[in-house]
């Protein structure tokens, strides 16, 4: 559902009519879990042509999909259908809608009624200023499912963010810490944990045989040699040497500049970067309105666009598409990748993984 | 001349046979500041073919440079002419030289015999192991030219790094900062001073009448609105405001990672950046090989490549000469806008800027 003053709705209709005008049965459908009479509303107020069908289960929507965009109704009394919608304008009443959404698919994702989740953007203010106590969907989706079991023996548990564009896949050890804060947060251990939940996920999401990960310095010119500062060498490079020792084909700290241009990036499948910006600034300069946002390490699969709600430009229906396709795509091939493997992973004489 | 171990010669030489073979007199010649014995030993370990000229004095470049590389003998006794050049092995005895080439140079562009310098990376640690006491290059020139005026009124002094490729320029506020360090380096007369020297010479060397500066957040989402850290209301949006009110057309502070996208970088002329990476991982992630240095705010003109000195590919002829060639290329036309625009403001009745 995302934010409904946002952005979201307009982008899962072009999104719908991008898969529907080539669909083929099981490929890229998707339903959206919000209030069908709210959506037929903002259809209205969105002068869109498009038709939607409430469904009472996943299984229907595959079915519906190919001529409407198939909704399911969320579960909560009273529905908030008649909160009028103000592009542009978030409003409290339906924060309670929001997190309930979230809550609803992450439910059937654990119970395997869908292949994975893609979320549109949420307000966080407005979500917060309602008694929300998470700083984004991440961590919320972290908690809803810390008490599920990983399917695999010796997957480590995230939440790790992963920024993916065409040809670069990023992951941030620190998201949304203030610049000054981020030395102070960076611990070998937590560099650890996060490239292993990438290395994993790269094998058994991606399939990437063997994933080859770039560390990143944290410093200019990664600290060169520790005139540029210490944290490079004493708590980077020994990350970067528990993982080779581990079984992981980590290289690094290098210094950020000059490791995603075209050439550097075919040396890895994916990079380990210390802050926010350092991840991000490349991926959405490269691949601004197709990187998608996936979390990984949790036990289901969850993508994201990379962008916000767009209250600015709420409501007038020029908002692109790209991202939210591009997640949608993603979380698809992700979960037919995840599928096999795991199914690969049984059926081998030793057990393989499944707990 | 830069570092005699690094890549400096062999992509000296392929500038010259880039612009030899495109020769029309008076356009992008240029001579090495050297010592012509070591550059031709040099040359036969490179088994290069092209054949050097020394000469006496610059005038003397632009007829030699259509059939040889100029080469103006440095300034000093002894020459390094018997220090066997390892590549890939800087050495502490040529130091001296390196120095001196600097030097030689920026006297000659302060008389005005050239029209800018272009420097060859530099090996910092072997010059600062010979007792050399300035970070880099570009703290040496604003030594170097600290009593020369600026040849304008209001000229503002730097020196304030550049770093521009073809669609996007950079300045970043602090440089060779540990991170750790950078948010209590930056204040808000500092954003302020480097905007106005970017924008004094978007005007002056480059040709843009009416110059627009983005200026960068230094917190993920630049700060949230104070959620993710304070430093972007604080220190950094009193700085936007205060070139504004001083007539610069500045705006931001922006979310770094969404302000570097191509839509995003049609809105403004450079971008002020407010640390190393933020800056420079753009800039060399969509033109690596061609993005050119520009030290900005000093009395000459300075260009140089954005690499290093190549010391792991020395002496096998393999390194790519294009960030030289932009330099040189940048050195050149910055000249000719710069001459253009003083003389214009010169002839004007009110006397102009000229001091």
């Amino acid at each position: 559902m995302g934010e409904p003053a946002g952005i979201g709705l307009e982008i899962t209709l072009k999104a719908w009519h991008h898969f529907a005008t080539s669909y083929t049965p099981g490929s890229h459908h998707f339903f959206l879990v919000d209030d069908p009479v709210r959506v037929a509303k903002a259809l209205r107020q969105l002068g869109s042509p498009i038709r939607i069908s409430t469904i009472g289960d996943p299984a229907e929507a595959d079915d519906a999909f190919r001529k409407t965009l198939p909704v399911l109704p969320l579960d909560m009394e009273p529905l908030p259908a008649d909160t009028a919608t103000v592009f542009g304008k978030p409003d409290t009443s339906t924060a309670q809608a929001v997190i309930t959404s979230i809550r609803q698919a992450v439910e059937l994702a654990l119970e395997g009624k869908v292949a994975g989740l893609v979320t549109n953007p949420i307000q966080k203010k407005t979500l917060i200023d309602s008694g929300f106590s998470f700083p984004g969907h991440t961590e919320y989706l972290g908690e809803l499912t810390k008490d599920v079991a990983l399917p695999g023996q010796g997957l480590v548990r995230g939440p790790v963010m992963l920024l993916a564009g065409d040809t670069l896949r990023v992951a941030p050890i620190t998201v949304h810490t203030p610049l000054a804060k981020v030395p102070e947060e960076l611990t070998t251990q937590r560099i650890a944990d996060v490239a292993i939940v990438v290395a994993q996920s790269l094998v058994r999401d991606f399939g990437v045989s063997k994933p080859r990960l770039a560390v990143s310095g944290l410093n200019p010119h990664a600290g060169e040699g520790g005139a540029l500062g210490l944290e490079d060498d004493h708590v980077i490079a020994p990350a970067i040497a528990w993982l080779r020792q581990h079984g992981v084909d980590a290289f690094g700290p290098l210094p950020a500049d000059t490791m995603f241009h075209e050439e550097a990036r075919a040396q890895y499948h994916a990079a380990i970067t210390m802050y926010h910006d350092q991840g991000l600034i490349p991926v959405k300069t490269i691949a601004f309105h197709s990187a998608s946002n996936i979390t990984l390490g949790l036990p289901i699969i969850r993508t994201s666009p990379d962008h916000g709600t767009g209250l600015d430009i709420a409501g007038r229906n020029i908002a692109r598409p790209d991202s939210l396709i591009a997640s949608i795509r993603m979380a698809n091939l992700m979960a037919a990748r995840r599928q096999a493997y795991d199914a690969a992973l049984t059926s081998r004489p030793d057990g393989g993984g499944t707990s």
